[in-house]
């Protein structure tokens, strides 16, 4: 009997989430199967639908016998997993659908890099899904997929969920969905995923513009965090979409028997639009760069004010002291001194001086 | 009977340009077809050439029954719609042409990554037109092609036409054309298009051009407002670009039966035009880069002078207020104060001491 | 009879650990074992354990033929060599397992680019290993191996060991590995190997953390000298890591018969692995970069500072000096010397100036 | 009978040289052959050599005509034409020879991108060749080739020539050259201009070599603009030599039977000179981006001294002149002011400060 | 009888070294062998070791007849020749060895890209060789080969040689070399140039780290123009050492029937060491980019610094002059003046102000 395994690395942007689990399994056997979310959810749910043309079952259970009893061969079964801290069921999963322990190992590792892999009677398929935006930032979690002849198994970290416009379709039985395998709602789960990213980067996108009306405005210290941690949220998007791109390219190349021909041009679409969204992301990058220009620019010109200041005021002042200081000299002999008129002459002369000076600054275009 | 689509996202330079409509429709089924733009377009019309080398029939018409009438198989039949927000006038096209859900959906996205698709007996082309300057600004458009053996259609996002020179070679039977096929006619649209790409080009280095004497002569903030806009119009145009040169070159490969050997090297010709597009894009780039250090040394020229006036200013006076402070002190036994030719002294040291200074600044060219 | 032969270059970062020895042996015959490490080990040690599913025998000597002796064929055989300094026991070993001579100089370059090579009826590999973090710095050691088809090689610089999980586990029976073969034993071994850089990773991404915040708080010297050492530590990082990527591609692809059909989805997991630490570093070198940036900024502002601090004081104080200056000049008729009021009212204007110039600064957010 | 046609873009750096032209011509039919150059040359005229190894005859015509009549198709034939204003010269030449109409198209464009093309029983390779420095800037123009069975046909835009060395070569009958065939004048043809590139290489190195001078002596804004003249340069000799690379290779792959087995190692040897300029010119970009970062850290210094000036004029008078100030001061009771010795003891310790600061100066290296 | 031909374009770092012959041969025709180096040595000496396993003879002549005399086909000949200026004797070689036009160009060219070209029955390889490092500089020179099949035959520049250390060898008959092949010699030579790499990067990474000490201590205009020197040298470095790298791999996939199958996993260690070559020249060029970046601060903190003294002595003695010019006005009606203890008053408050704008300042940690 094989046993179930080994919880590996999982790795957030750059360092994993759970760095204490690591260090105690780095060295051990693929042997044992250990959650590394965070247990957001003690309760791990089950959900199922298995349908054709005609009708559709639906049944929503802890109990995974339970679910597999509703399993049937001649139709589309779509099971869903809500959550995963619950070992023993994925184990049973593994044994039902004779998963490798490894496929299992990548669907409890939260923080896997997207990837598909062929297990020729199976596909496996795992994504980073971003659900929307909560408190201002990104809330996103790991799908995997397991593509049978005629079934889907979906592995999520949480029970919220994108998919429920699916969901609808499936039990109104509009669209083509009930028409079509098992295939084909795999092509819609990740389709939905795949859109659900515009949402990431339009919310992204938003942020850079209001971002960069603020340097242009204004630009502090406080623009150069934001600056920071923008630009090490795009790393992070980088780092969750690209590998998707690769991955549906695999799979399209694959030419696994699991996806019939009808199905390849809706993949090649879904491939498209990583393609786009990939170009989206380089945009970003781009104009990340810029503001980051902009930033260093305002900067300089802060200074430049600053020092126009000081030079404006000392190039008028500094002359004026001078003169004054002349006439504060207590030579004994010193004609001007006599003068009735010397004082308001000092004064027309400092005042001309100011004069002259300010429509130097004008010219300058330094006031 | 086969239902006609979901309209999906479109995204301009980053997002799209209709982002309220993306957040109803994602995750739906690709079963409705949604139009995406800013419905400039009320009226949709629809014109036909059906043409040979003997003569010629023009239609123009809102009803495309009117149209589908003229058609006429052993001609070259040219099909052109302006204006996309007519869904079931596409559903019509697409059904009488037998065209594939996913190909209607991309014509009515107008911010279609341009892309080549070869359907087996059409072909679908996508591609971004520019019609020229307007207020300043690049007016663009999404322009999509289906290929069949005997026709081709054109979808437009306005009336506005850069198309008219080939109407008018077609209406009075010059050139080669009539006497040619309908790739033929889809080699000189795609390729009137192409050449249009130089206009803009053009009218981007022009702008680029006066931006770099503007920061010669006198940097501001004001230009920098205005590279960081080139910047993004030239991401803009990059996006545009590029992906036509990958379509023709995908096309070119596909060896598809629609595509004659004759007009095989007038393919190439345009996708040679296309890479000397991108290369003239890169040259822009590195123009703007450059741009942009001018900018940066203008800031620390600028910054340079400033802080000259103040160190000549300062470094003159400075010391003679000094002179002028010494001999107002107040001591009872300073000597100087009863010399008789003390003050004029003084005048001549301080006189001396500027004229000094004013030299080791010329040393320094400071002046 | 083969004599076998000499050591060669070894390069740590950029130059050699040992350069006197590479000025002595460059230009040599490969014909003569040198040990090229700092000669930490004296005492050179070999471990072996020779298994199956159902009993396993351990030996420990520092008499290569004793092990030997115990080698089984019908087992599988791990011998791990502690110790590099010995030459005459790694001639020993190269004869009997018919090595080749430039295997064995490999073997004993301790800075040795990580390759593959396959030799036909056994496989080598070299890799550098990170032991954790000693002193604050990474302790790492170059490791070989030579896979054969029922032993396994491993030839390490010190004593000190990560393999112990590994050996826990051969020792107590637990897990596949005694029910496997030399292959799975030889994964296991690269694979804990792998698991540690992301150790590596994370004392690396741990301590650009702490650099970050200290930036951010205040960015002295100090602070560009630890930049400056991170950026040499991920240099070095990456050159250990990334060739080991290929390294394991080559492998995967070679097909050598050695590997087990069986093993191959394992090694394609650590290839995996590999990936995702490239990517890190990736990450991290990002970060460093914009550090760098911070750190810069950092500076700008700094000088920013002080330059307002000059200005505000300088532009409060000059007019007034001047103020000062005017009533201290000499003039025999200055009538504002004799009001009685005049003092006090000089105090006002200066009070009054000082203020205006105050709210001047406040809008201007220099304070 | 086919219609010679349409001249199309020719763009120069960024643009084309003509814009007025492309403003009229886009969209056209290819159906008008039209000259793009700036009507250097009003004469055309054409020059024939026939030879092999026995005897040459030469002949040099304004009419076609008479060229074709002394062609000789058991000999090799090159016909040079100087200048392309002449059309229906060039349309004679198409249809005698049987060119393509693009390919006239392309002789015509004077901007064209260097490329290669093999139309089966004629190649069409075009140039960009660089005549030398007239007037500090280098002289350049396009160069086409048709190479034919017998025949080689080579196009240029002026008459000024770099082919006479091969010309007199063909006269007095010295080296190989009459002994081999057209495939072998026209290696010489391409390699002659290629040995040029590396004049146009040399003329821009010197001019770098004395900007780093001017800049390490003396960085003004004038150096900043010859900065950007040469990025420009660069540029643009970048764009006119990578292609040719890319087009060699081509035509190395090609294995047209044109070119005979003989021919392939000289073309193989100017393919290598091409990999040799296109490295000087990386060399030289990196030279350039090294001279702008002299010019920044110019820029740098410059300001460095500027402060350092209004800092020691700043450091050394201010604090005396407070000194001073204190007794201009006039309190009533000021005990030094009656000292007898007050004034030159204010003097030793004005003297001391001073010779205290020079020292500190000196110290911090900034005298 | 083939006449041997032209000495072409020979280019060190950017420009070639005899720009004088360049302008005066290009064009010609490949006819004329002409030595391209200064002339270093009028003495042209061959050397000629002809070794089986059994015996050994060796020859030193100026006469290449008496070279060719020695040759035994039936055991391995090395020739190795010292200088390149005598013509005759390199076309005599060409002809003995059926050798091409193009190789003995090749040969002379002293500044040839490293390439590897077969020409069936014998191999052309030719290699920059660093002899060590002389007067501070990198003392290197052209090396060319030509493998047959049971001879090499070597070009050398100049007399000097890394490779004594071969020559002992083949004398005393130490180690395999006397019992291989003419491929086998062909390796060691490489092996011993491509070990002489890491001298040169050794050097070069010494006086990198002795810059960048330098540059930490104390960064002026000299550390500038040294990194500037470095950049060049590394430049140099790369386009010497990166080609052969290249050609080895060429070698190497060329799978010429002069290479046994015994000297391929030689060959392929060669190889990688100029992977390793190739990785250690990345690295230094990222320190060298570190280091100008240590420079830019270096400079960035001078400033600070300037400006920081400036301020602090500005901020404490402008408010202190202010002070010393009120009581130095001469109202009438200043009734602080008369007072006693005004004085003693005035120095205890300009006393505390420096007091507290020093505590300020060490707050601010400018002091």
């Amino acid at each position: 009997m094989k046993k179930i395994n080994l919880k590996r690395f999982n790795n957030s942007n750059i360092r994993g989430r759970n760095r204490e689990l690591n260090k105690q399994k780095a060295g051990q056997a693929p042997g044992l199967l250990i959650f590394s979310g965070e247990k957001k959810v003690d309760l791990v749910k089950g959900q199922q639908y298995t349908y054709d043309s005609k009708d559709i079952n639906f049944i929503e259970s802890e109990n995974i016998d339970t679910l597999f009893h509703l399993f049937d061969d001649s139709k589309v079964n779509w099971i869903n997993i809500d959550g995963l801290s619950n070992i023993p069921l994925l184990e049973k999963i593994g044994k039902q659908f004779n998963l490798h322990t490894l496929l299992l190992e990548d669907v409890m590792n939260l923080n896997h890099r997207p990837k598909f892999e062929d297990y020729g009677d199976h596909i496996f398929f795992t994504i980073r899904m971003f659900n929307g935006v909560k408190d201002g930032t990104l809330d996103y979690e790991q799908v995997s997929f397991v593509l049978g002849e005629n079934y889907v198994i979906s592995f999520q970290e949480k029970p919220q969920d994108i998919f429920n416009i699916i969901r609808d379709r499936l039990t109104t039985g509009v669209g083509r969905m009930r028409q079509k395998g098992a295939d084909y709602l795999f092509y819609r789960l990740i389709d939905t995923i795949v859109d659900h990213y515009f949402f990431a980067i339009e919310h992204f996108a938003d942020e850079l513009e209001v971002l960069e009306e603020e340097v242009m405005a204004n630009a502090d210290d406080q623009s150069l965090v934001k600056l920071q941690h923008l630009k090490k949220d795009l790393v992070y998007l980088r780092r969750s979409v690209l590998p998707v791109r690769e991955s549906l390219s695999s799979l399209i190349r694959s030419e696994s028997l699991l996806i019939k021909k009808d199905t390849g041009p809706y993949l090649q679409d879904v491939y498209d639009h990583t393609i786009h969204v990939a170009e989206s992301l380089d945009s970003c990058r781009d104009l990340l760069t810029s503001i980051k220009d902009l930033h260093i620019n305002a900067l300089s010109n802060k200074m430049n004010e600053v020092m126009k200041v000081l030079t404006i005021i000392s190039t008028i002042f500094i002359p004026l002291t001078f003169i004054a200081g002349i006439y504060g000299m207590n030579f004994e002999y010193m004609p001007e001194l006599g003068f009735h008129y010397a004082y308001p002459v000092a004064w027309v002369v400092m005042i001309s001086l100011t004069i002259i000076m300010i429509i130097y600054f004008k010219r300058k275009k330094w006031l």
